[in-house]
């Protein structure tokens, strides 16, 4: 291939997810289910019996293109979460987000392994051992606050005592999430995850290597924030903080994958919640970041697992497993979120919409699974579920949400609800 | 290679990029001189005797992913090009910028194309006959003015008669010298180059289809910006648009090298004049576009060609054609734009600042060569006089031009001169 045959699929990539993504709004569902949408309307070129276009979307080359320019994507997104995370916020909203997070983490991922655990062990899916097991529990506690943000924004309802804690949870669930996949991700390159146990001089060392990832990071991070720090006295907004901190999040993202068998997301993550916080530049280049990111690298991104969808996995007993674990993806963050806000004296009402609100995914849960599927630790036909679970959670939650809110807004005057809310970003 | 490896080289191509740009502003280069050199200087990496370091930053696949990178990288440049190309404003600046410009080219040029000629048949470069020459000539066209416009508006001079006719010819210079690019490649790919004559069915198709290119891509054009003129009627800077611009600059590139043999840069060039102008999102474009290109593609794409600069092609004789093409470079464009200054009635010491100021070259005569290469054309071995001809240019150009004006200066006061201009960029 030469390198410009790249530009097509690249440009019908942008046009499809933009246009899907639009599509999707409209309905009022998330762009990223747009985007997926529009990836798999790509892959169905692929059955199209006609060489040069088979070559020009489907070619290893082209293949192999994409795959950058996703990974670059992926590492992108993570790095945005983590440069959006502002850990000492969550000082502020006290202890109801922890313990709403811990539920919320605890309840999906044992679910999620549980029926992984049980089918595997019937003999319905392949069974991989513990780590793949927990490996289908740990993909459930992704949550993405988004769609959820944006319903209490247009209901008024955001800067409650609910909103401020289902954001500050959503933060704390990534930052669990993170690190109960490095984990996992460290054991399954550490040695053979059916036979994993603490006491394997393997696990021992892979322990060792997580560790010290953590250490090295947050060291050097803490120096790249000193850096920053003068750099930014001297003149703010200066185009160097932005590449800077990008070539930050990429050798991160590489040395987490390359030496410390940390996954490279878990790496970009890192790197963000280190350069993001308090540092004073740090919305301008969270800016610039998403502005390469929704204009370019996610759309391929979210294209490319669209178009790489392979229903040939999914066998009767696997659809049956499937079916299984969107219920207890849905479930167990309903209920363990919920659970957590009634725990901490939430009125039941309060708890339900707490439950609901946290039961949305959308990007984290996908690139957890693609991480599960690259590992080789779940089936690659989980991903039309994965989308299952996205594509429900964020039609059921925005309805039922506003549903629980009807009587109290009648309340409220008409013109205080925005109902363009986000318009622009379309 | 697994695709989280790219991130390796792409760090480090950004750091270093940024440190030698920022290295190159200081001692008062174009940053793009600093990118190269950082190119350069990862390519010495690949000497050091360790596989490990080879296979991570020149290995088969990486290499190929950087290709792909700079070859969006290349093509994002030539967009943003042709997005700040308001065609409008040259009726403003009258004549003068259209007889600049015509010598302009015509002299270097020419200049170019004999040097070629006669060192070919003198047989010290291999002959490959007139498009060959042509080709040699046609890279010494562009013109760069972003050094001669910093300089004058540092001096004050920017908005002087002086000032608006280099900046008005600098503009259709490089439209005449994408024309002239489109001719050569498109004859390039239709046939025997040596064998080039007008009445050859071969060379008739090629002209039909530079012909039918523009036409169909100027009316694609227009009904494009119609649609983006209503989009921004509804409602203003919507990510819709420059993400639909970009999908449309990936197609005309891709649809000019495919199916009409033009260059993809050319096409991405005209891509971005049909939607620049007038257009009221232009500015929202050309910022999102620029954003993406500065902070990721563009260092990519000048370090790119820093890695791959070969010296083995750099024979005795080649060097003297080098030394000679590159005065054949500085004094064409010297003479020709001087004496089209003088021919409008300049001032003898406007035409000599005239002719100082379209001198520099930056990118865009990197791009020309780099096309000239892949075509075959041009041998691999003129990068490192590219190289002199942008590092001489952008270093005298400086020197002259502020002496030009000493006497002048010694009349305005101090601060009336702004000497951080641009600094925020770095």
């Amino acid at each position: 291939m030469e390198a410009f045959e790249i530009l097509l699929p690249l440009a019908f990539i942008l046009l499809l997810s933009k246009l899907m993504g639009l599509g999707a709004h409209k309905i009022g569902m998330p762009a990223v289910i747009g985007m997926l949408v529009a990836g798999v309307l790509i892959g169905c070129l692929g059955y199209i019996p006609w060489q040069p276009l088979k070559d020009a979307f489907f070619g290893a080359d082209v293949k192999k293109g994409i795959d950058i320019i996703s990974k670059i994507g992926v590492v992108l997104i993570m790095f945005s979460t983590g440069l959006g995370t502002d850990l000492k916020k969550l000082k502020q909203t006290g202890g109801a987000a922890v313990v709403i997070t811990l539920f919320g983490v605890i309840v999906p991922m044992g679910f999620g392994t549980l029926v992984a655990f049980l089918f595997a062990n019937a003999g319905l899916i392949p069974n991989q051992g513990v780590l793949s097991w927990l490996f289908y529990g740990a993909i459930l506690t992704a949550t993405s606050v988004s769609v959820t943000v944006a319903v209490l924004k247009e209901l008024g309802k955001l800067d409650t005592k609910l909103g401020t804690s289902v954001v500050a949870a959503a933060v704390i669930d990534d930052v669990i999430g993170i690190i109960v996949l490095s984990v996992l991700t460290g054991f399954s390159s550490g040695g053979d995850g059916a036979g994993w146990n603490w006491f394997n001089p393997n696990a021992a060392l892979v322990t060792i290597k997580i560790v010290v990832f953590f250490v090295v990071a947050i060291a050097l991070g803490v120096a790249l924030r000193k850096i920053f720090d003068i750099m930014e006295r001297k003149a703010p907004h200066n185009r160097r903080v932005p590449i800077i901190s990008l070539a930050a999040c990429f050798l991160y993202a590489y040395a987490a994958e390359k030496f410390f068998g940390v996954a490279d997301i878990t790496g970009a993550y890192v790197a963000g919640i280190l350069l993001g916080g308090t540092l004073s530049e740090t919305p301008y280049v969270e800016n610039k970041v998403d502005t390469m990111g929704y204009l370019f690298f996610s759309p391929v991104f979210f294209a490319s697992i669209g178009m790489n969808l392979d229903f040939s996995g999914i066998t009767p007993s696997f659809l049956a497993f499937g079916a299984v674990y969107v219920i207890a993806a849905l479930a167990g963050k309903f209920l363990g979120c919920g659970l957590g806000a009634k725990l901490c004296k939430f009125s039941w009402m309060d708890s339900v919409r707490t439950g609901l609100g946290m039961m949305v995914r959308a990007e984290v849960i996908l690139i957890c699974a693609e991480r599960g599927v690259s590992a080789g630790l779940v089936s690659g036909a989980i991903y039309p579920f994965v989308f299952l679970i996205i594509l429900i959670s964020s039609v059921l939650t925005p309805i039922f949400l506003k549903l629980s809110y009807r009587k109290e807004l009648r309340r409220i005057p008409r013109s205080n609800l925005p109902s363009n809310w986000g318009e622009t970003e379309q």
